[in-house]
């Protein structure tokens, strides 16, 4: 009876993507534990980027900066 | 001080609804142990079909499927 | 196929009560919104009492005071 | 490594403030712990008021209610 | 950046299935979504089978009673 | 209403360092957020560097590297 959590930022995961992530997250519990798949759930929760902080800074700042230093 | 964490597919649940799985978790609590209504949080959370997988596939993929077979 | 987490402090819960939090819960989520409680997942997590703040103090700190003010 | 989740109401937080949560967040992580901020993560997750419940019912209906409280 | 949560009931989970999950979650985020596996958290919560609930019982019970059924 | 989530390695984090964790948490959320330090929740979840994983393995196997890269 697995939960699975995949938490990332919200930077155009496609439905196909999110499938993959689902049958591999899936397949883990199964192949490594043992567990059913009719009872693992995984919750995908795509997080914005102004709301997603790294090193004390938000990755929107993060990519913006990363940005700019490739206009130097 | 409780905090519960409700976690469902978005599909349509009403501000009534809303309501009543806040009320239904606050009493529970109450109820079972004593807690303090006023320090009891719940948190609804409504993940899209599209995010929430079981048995490897996405509840979106589910549903169309049970929807194709209601066809044939 | 509703995942409800409810986070209390580590405070003697019994497996009796465990129980009915499980149940309370999940016919939580069958009555209002209709769910299967065959795929309705309800964990319990228990804190301890150092590890839980309100108000900015622990929670062990805040039963430490309640005690010594019945004291005075 | 740490990993912390802000959970607050939607009610118009902004990207100035988002930034102080993430940063104030992080440092709190690096004097109190010593912790790497390169490897300390902060999630910030706006629930709307009509998700959130304390004392048994929403945020939503609580504004409400304070607002009516007003005009009389 | 991405978190993954992978919680599961505390039922003899060894150090080697845990860092099969661990790799097996990175390499998921890596292939599926790209993702840089230095940033890539994976987090595993063991749930007694006490606090777990599922069909409105818990997994202690459920347990159980399967032990029971085979002995009749 | 804040609820704030601190996940980090069970690594010998103190009774006071949790203090510190609650109050500046708490802070945080009334100085940027003008949020009421009475219904401000700060929860630390402590996880076994066993089931923590970064980079594809589990802290403990990166501590123990460390320990050997030191030794040689």
């Amino acid at each position: 009876m697995p939960y699975v959590l995949i938490q990332v930022t919200k930077e155009g995961v496609t439905t196909a993507q999110k499938q993959q992530l689902i049958r591999g997250a899936t397949d883990l519990l199964v192949n490594v534990l043992d567990k059913d798949p009719a009872t693992t759930f995984v919750v995908i929760d795509e997080v914005e980027t102004d709301n997603w902080g790294v090193a004390g800074e938000s990755v929107s700042v993060i990519r913006q900066k990363y940005l700019q230093s490739l206009d130097q």
